[in-house]
């Protein structure tokens, strides 16, 4: 007996009626013949889409006293979708899900054991309107092929399979990275050029109103430069380092966040990690900096001065790459999306200056 | 009949005689006492990792002219893990996998329907020595929950399946987004905190040797910036955007290249297409930022030398976003892991380059 083309079933209540279909999930009465006893399989929803875009495979579920072998006559009847029958449900009162099955244990079980005495009773079930990222986590953690979604009366939905996870996780990943470099998260190679240089220029024009903010920290240490040139030669390391350090905890961040290993109730710990990674680095590349400057140059006070602002800018660094992505989710915008551009303003408007501040005080102070 | 742990077969021919397990793949005769015949299943190779740590279900393989009951009898009997029966393969001569049935194929099968007759034989088989994120793409797009491994003689290795290749993908995108941003790949939260440093403040260290490039260049034009210090001011809005750029194009191309979309023969046609964006985004930016300099310092001779420098620099960064993951890619190298660094030294130094040398043309012509 077919399936119609998006799952549902259609089935024969005695030799030859045909019952319609349903999108509620609909009782069909199925005769099996081997055993002469009715046995009532019930369909769900045909695959649902949620918020996120997860496609959920149709499910079938049986009630709790059908027989193993009541169960095999019965697929080999439906001739159900493959897709839909790795795993089979039981349910309780009003359509509840109370547990599952593989096909596996189905196969295995001695022909007249009970459903419910074969089912596993702990199931993990999905609440349909969970992100996509924590059901696959969830999933990916049961080392199941597939679980069950339920909505929130606990009545099955359907079922989400690794298979179709794997697209969603891959595109998922794709996004996190593409939003990080301000790429659009539609981009592949048959994107028209048009479209592909419209999303990235305005991200550029974004990355521009920072980039003058930067900028007119700088003009504002125009008379410092002119007199002392020799600053403006340690102001890409300045500025880069920051933003090369902040890019290592943002994105770590982000991951962490779309992983699920990092949540508000840890954050504290993290900031706290971070910060001390900040100071450990910065002072491992202030050091650095710091001496080769005061070898290239001959000039002790641009060593200090450079080696000082680099320490500040990495510490600076690792607090804005902690804080930014969970603000912006707490104010539920993608960590991803907009997380990289505020932190290099930071670590750029900062940098310079506490670079050119500093530099200032040493021209003042005569030592440059 | 319990599996040993690692998923081999142990089975008794006649009452009690229990066979070895081997991890080159067993013969196991089966005596099914329904049928009074005897079956064979062949075990494959237990769990086996492939080179880049993926790791085998291991597969049930019978024989061709088995019978749907003959299978569903010896299933009962040997009580295999769930795991390893979502798909049955049949072998032919020499072991070679000469095709897969679903357990669903064989529980609505016909009791007495040869397993050959029900395998599909046109079946894909992931070679063992593929990339992972190869298997995991043929695996995504077949739409199946798992795909048979086979070795170099077209015998079954393992079997693959979704569930286990999702954490295997998430790990792949998480290394190529930490590794673009110079984060180790094994970075968690629970990671030490000095081996989280070190291995972040390595990558600092690298970066620290393209920033002295840069700074090199800057520091050869500090004549130009003593006269003309407004130009500090815009050095990090050159440099800054080139990078950026760059970095779109890159993440871009990295991403591409892990799934697939991008590989050596349509190489050329992507960079050109990368031109194209670089060009369309360096006419609008170096106009945009060539106005606003103009208007913020009144100097038009400041404006077209940034505007222009700008150009460059955006082209010069789609071509490096290209080209610089590629011939890592070539060398065998991760393109994940060193392009960033590459891609924004080309766009800091050749930024910086283009930048200061109009502006000593500038100078030089009296215009600034």
């Amino acid at each position: 007996m077919p399936l119609t083309p998006h799952g549902s079933l259609r089935a024969v209540c005695g030799p030859a009626a045909t019952v319609g279909t349903s999108l509620e999930g609909l009782m069909i009465a199925f005769r099996t013949p081997a055993e002469g006893a009715f046995l009532r399989a019930q369909d769900v929803r045909p695959a649902a889409h949620d918020a996120d875009g997860l496609i959920y495979a149709p499910a079938l579920s049986f009630p709790r006293h059908a027989t193993a072998q009541q169960v095999i006559d019965t697929l080999r009847h439906m001739r159900p979708d493959a897709a839909s029958s790795s795993y089979l449900f039981v349910t309780g009162e009003a359509g509840r899900l109370i547990g599952a099955l593989s096909l596996h244990q189905l196969v295995v079980a001695s022909p007249d054991a009970r459903v419910e005495s074969l089912m596993s009773p702990s199931l993990i079930s999905l609440p349909e309107d969970l992100p996509a990222e924590e059901q696959a986590r969830i999933l990916s953690d049961s080392g199941l092929m597939a679980l069950p979604v339920v909505d929130g009366l606990g009545r099955l939905v359907g079922a989400l399979d690794a298979g179709d996870l794997l697209d969603a996780v891959e595109e998922e990943a794709t996004e996190d990275m593409y939003r990080l470099a301000g790429v659009h998260k539609d981009e592949e190679i048959s994107r028209p050029l048009s479209l592909a240089a419209r999303d990235r220029v305005f991200w550029l024009i974004i990355n521009l109103g920072t980039a003058f903010l930067a900028a007119s920290v700088v003009s504002s240490f125009q008379n410092v430069i002119a007199h002392a040139a020799v600053l403006a030669a340690f102001m890409p390391i300045v500025a880069g380092q920051g933003g090369n350090a902040g890019t290592q905890t943002l994105t770590f961040i982000v991951r962490s966040l779309a992983l699920g290993e990092l949540r508000f109730a840890n954050a504290r710990q993290i900031l706290l990690r971070e910060i001390a990674i900040g100071i450990c680095n910065g002072l491992c590349i202030g050091l650095l900096v710091g001496l080769l400057g005061w070898l290239w140059k001959g000039i002790p006070a641009l060593g200090v001065v450079v080696g000082v602002a680099m320490l500040g800018n990495l510490i600076l660094a690792s607090v804005a790459g902690v804080v930014v992505p969970l603000a912006l989710k707490a104010l539920r915008i993608d960590p991803a999306l907009a997380s990289s551009i505020f932190v290099t303003t930071v670590t750029d408007v900062c940098g310079f200056f506490f670079f050119l501040s500093l530099g200032m005080l040493a021209l003042q102070m005569g030592y440059l």
